[in-house]
Formats: C-alpha cells, sequence, structure tokens
C-alpha cells in the first residue's frame, strides 16, 4: 500500500508562552534549566503572572515536527487534542493551515488547552514549565486507524508517557503501525520523562521502535550513565536506528553495525533553543522517508535544527525544503 | 501636580495574528496593502481560514505605544478594552508585565478580544484587517480621571474615531486634560481613517490637540492633496508641533515656526513594518517628556521604530533604553 503520509505523528497538542527571562527568574522560580516541568493550572496561572510580555504560537513537540516536515515540502498528519476555545483555534488553524491533516475532536467542558510557558535566557536555552490542560484527554478512540495505516513512518513523542489516557493512545498506535508494517519512530523528548518511565520507555523501544531520537541527556538518562560512548554502545543494541544530538557538536547516527557523526550546521546567532529536537526529527524522517542514506537524514536534520534555534519560536520561519536546496540537500 | 505618568494613551486593545503572505493573498482577499481595513467576525473567521500559520501577539496601535514607552523606561498608563476570554489574558499580562498601569475593566458576556489579522508580505510591508470585538466597547466611563490627570501627555490613537462610544470615551480624556492643561497627542493611524472622519479630526486637531503624529499618506490625506509640503504648510499652521513620518526617509517635525528633518536610521533587514509608527510616537514622546529638543525627540522615534522593523511583531524585543544609550540618545 503506498502511503498517504511520510509520517504520522500523535503528541501533547500544546500552544507555547514564550518569553524573555534572566537567570535570576528560573532561581526564583526553581526551574531547572533546559528541562521541562509538569505544572497544574494554578501553578500556571501564577508563574505566568510573573512572567514577562510573551508570544503565543503553537507549539508541542511533535506538532512542531509535523510543521517541520510540511515546511521541507513532506506530507504529515498530526493527532492531538485541544480544547473548544481561542487557543485551541490557533492550535488547529496554524497545523492546517499549513497542510498537515489535523482532525481530532475537539474537547469541550473540560481543562483549556494545553500551554507550556517557555523562558528563554539570554544564552539562548528555553526552561518549559507545561499545562497540559485539554491534550491529557487524548485517548485511544482519537488514535484513527487510517491515519496511522496510511504513513510510512509513525512518530510518538515521549511526553506521552505521562499521561495515563495517551499512553494508551500511544500503544494503540504502535500496536496498529507493527501490524502493518510500518516504521514506528519515538522521541524520548526530556530527561526527566526518562527519569520517571525509564523501565517503560526500555520495554517499549526494545519491543516496538525502530527509530529512536534522543538527545545527550536523555540517551544517558535512559541507560543511567554519565558517560557518553557507554549510553551510545547501549542504543546500538536496543534499536535499529538511534539518532542522538548533541548541540553544539552535531549529532550521531548509529545503527547495529555502523555509526555515522554530523556535523552540526553553523548558526550565526543562537536566540532560541525552543524546537531544535522537534525539526531535528523533522529533518531526519523526511530524509528517511524519502529513501536517502542515514548520514543525509542527520544533515537534513542539523540543517532544521540550525533554521529553528536562530529566532525565536519552535517552528520554521522560512521554506525548509528552499533552505535544503539552497544546501544541496534537497 | 508633578505627574505619576509620562504618558497615558487610549486606544482600541487587539491582539495582533501576525502571518506571511504573498502579493497574490492580498489581491485574492481584495486587500489594500499597508492600510487597515475593519471587518466584522464572520469575515475575519473567514480571512483567517485563509492566512497561513500566525503567531499571537498583543498590539493595538497606542498599546505598542505604552509598550515602546516602557521599553524606553518611561512611565505609562492605559485605557483599552478587552473581554474576560484567553486572548484578552494574554493582552492584560502583556501590558502590566512590562510595567504599564492597566485597569481598564473585562467586558463579560459580549463580543471576543478584538484582533488584527495582519498579513506581512516579503517586502516586509504589513496589511491589517481588524475586528474591533470587546474594544469597540470602550465608554466613557472606563476613562478613569486620576490616570488622565496624572499625566503629562494624553495619547490618542486616531482609530478610536471609528467606533462611537469609544470616540465619547476619547472626548472625554480630551477634556480631563485640556482643563489641567495636559499635552494632548493624537496618531492619524490610517488613511482610510482619515478619509472616513476627516472633518471631525480637524475640528478636533484645531480645537484640542498639541501634537499630531502622522504619516505621509495620513498628513496628504487630512488636507486633501497629493502634495508633501503643501500638507507640510498646512500642518503648521493646524497644530503646535506635528511629527510626520516618511518611512526610509526618516521623519519631519514641523512647528509653526521651525522645521526639523531627521534622517531614519539604517536597519539590516526589514522584516515586518507593523509598529513603526507607533514606536516612532513612542520614541519622540518619551523625549519630549523628558524635556529634549524636538530633533532629539525625532531621532530617539526614528531609532525606535528602526528596532521594531527589524523583527517580526509590534513590540520591541529589546530594552530600548538600552539602545538609546548606546546610540548616545539616553
Amino acid at each position: 500500500m503506498s502511503a498517504s503520509y511520510d509520517v504520522a505523528a500523535i503528541g501533547n497538542a500544546i500552544v507555547d508562552v514564550i518569553a524573555p527571562a534572566d537567570e535570576a527568574f528560573l532561581v526564583d522560580h526553581a526551574l531547572t534549566k533546559g528541562a521541562m516541568m509538569l505544572i497544574d493550572e494554578a501553578r500556571a496561572h501564577e508563574l505566568y503572572g510573573h512572567m514577562s510580555a510573551a508570544i503565543e504560537t503553537s507549539g508541542g513537540s511533535a506538532g512542531n515536527t509535523v510543521a517541520g516536515l510540511a515546511s521541507l515540502g513532506g506530507r504529515a498528519a498530526y493527532v492531538g487534542k485541544v480544547a473548544a476555545d481561542q487557543l485551541g483555534d490557533v492550535f488547529a488553524h496554524d497545523t492546517r493551515q499549513i497542510g498537515v491533516h489535523f482532525e481530532t475532536g475537539r474537547l469541550s467542558g473540560g481543562p483549556a488547552t494545553g500551554r507550556c510557558l517557555i523562558n528563554v535566557t539570554p544564552d539562548g536555552e528555553r526552561t518549559m514549565c507545561t499545562f497540559l490542560g485539554a491534550s491529557v484527554e487524548l485517548t485511544a478512540a482519537d488514535v484513527d486507524p487510517d491515519t496511522i495505516l496510511g504513513a510510512e513512518i509513525v512518530y510518538l513523542e515521549g511526553y506521552l508517557f505521562d499521561p495515563p489516557e495517551a499512553r494508551r493512545a500511544f500503544a494503540k498506535a504502535a500496536g496498529l503501525a507493527r501490524a502493518s508494517g510500518r516504521t514506528i519512530a519515538l522521541s524520548l523528548s526530556d530527561s526527566f520523562v526518562v527519569d520517571r518511565h525509564r523501565a517503560g520507555l526500555l520495554a517499549f523501544i526494545e519491543a516496538e521502535v525502530d527509530l529512536l531520537f534522543a538527545n545527550e541527556a536523555e540517551i544517558t538518562s535512559l541507560f543511567e550513565t554519565t558517560d557518553f560512548e557507554q549510553a551510545a554502545r547501549a542504543a546500538q543494541s536496543l534499536t535499529r536506528i538511534a539518532a542522538v544530538t548533541r548541540g553544539e557538536k552535531g549529532s550521531v547516527v548509529i545503527t547495529p553495525t555502523i555509526r555515522h557523526t554530523v556535523e552540526a550546521y553553523p548558526v550565526a546567532q543562537l536566540v532560541d533553543t525552543t524546537g531544535a529536537g522537534d525539526q531535528y526529527a523533522a529533518g531526519f524522517m523526511l530524509g528517511l522517508a524519502r529513501g536517502k542514506p542515514l548520514d543525509a537524514c542527520g544533515r537534513l536534520g542539523g540543517l532544521a535544527a540550525a533554521e529553528v534555534i536562530s529566532h525565536y519560536g519552535p517552528r520554521p520561519q522560512v521554506s525548509l525544503a528552499e533552505l535544503a536546496a539552497a544546501n544541496g540537500l534537497a
């Protein structure tokens, strides 16, 4: 069966609220720099009340990835839950208007659309506090089999391991994809997510995952080591392909037999790292869906990541397809 | 009486929805490039449905101006109406968190918070369609006399000439300011606003306005001429100070006796002209409130405008106070 989508992604549907902050703000509010912390609505309200003037833009890790895929000229579908409110309108609009298939039913009478409060320090690092809101109400019933079966790659966001209902949706999607021979990709999302769900994640990766995305903190957390080499060797025997991002050191693509080291693209000015991992995954998966060699997949991922960290916000601001063509990666 | 605020501003409280668009989009949707068009909720919904993925950020002409004033280290107050909804939360947050006094009551059970759909073409020009929403429900009762009397300059946004109730609020503020010897400033806002309300605006300026802000299109529309020189001479005899912006040609500050020509600051890359006039007014009024000569006021306005057109969005992204200091204008 020829696929309708290069990638179908499932994730927590979130609107980002992005503001500049200084280092003292992180200390005052007990935030761990660079991490994602889950907060409840009361804490979200309180923290937002202390943040600076912000911009709002659609986010969510897998949502950002499908936006990157669409910008690269790929065909993508998205499954995620927003509420029937103004921020839900924003999320649905931003997702559909870039050509992503998005038909998950909206939530009425429950929590508001989820928000991620992102404080960006002058060094460009983002620190995130997420009120999941409506996104936790994603259920297995929201996972449309036609969407999953219509995709070459089914991409799952590690953040979904937090909400129990979403985790069932996750398992359903993986089961459908496995049964029809689709490639299953997983992003580890955050080192604290890995810490909270290590055993479950390891079992899931071993049983189901063909393509694993992680950064250095996440992969070392997964294997409970501080040594990257040790984590890389462990990843090698766990999954078919592991693509590990290492910030300015680029990325490493690991298979059971080969390891590719891919240099990072230079960035004129690092403004905001939000979305770097998400865009790397977008570029990598588009390359894979188009049959490119793994090192070229890594380069395309790196190029997409370099674009997104050069400005505020988690989604590309230029056509990644044109950028890829200009860099000989089309 | 010593003033609590450098500037108290009254305007249509609006959240901006900013998206890239090509020239064909403007043609297809019959939009006049560079202008502001009023639209109703149904048209807003329809147009938004055709726009690309967007970012949301607090806007409104006078709202942007007080944001610029605060960034310059000035003390500002704002009067404007948003609804008790998510976008109203965003507007109130963004206004207060930069240190602007904003206590106008929120609207419940009426229209939603106003939105300005802004399509930015590759040349950086912005074309705006505004659904006024809750902002038209601003009434004279919302104009708090203590706020108006506590300001050195009372700044009125020409857009308020459109909603009839807001126009009464406008008149009340002007009356209060006049009675207590405050400086009254008016921005003409848009050439089509001028066209709709020419007689009313001319009478109001002659009777009440000390400081008039306009761009070239607005000032020539006001005096029904295509000749800038002719418009400049007419402005000279109408008001005490007219500050007229001319895009890359800089600005001209006109008084009954003197005319200052102020060069524009160079901009590395013109990205989005949204907010240029608003930030010019912010810089100019801060200079005036601090007792600077008029040409220095024009330079400070030009510097603030140059910052805002170098990125997406209508409000400064860096500290304008630091930028002014670095350019010898503190």
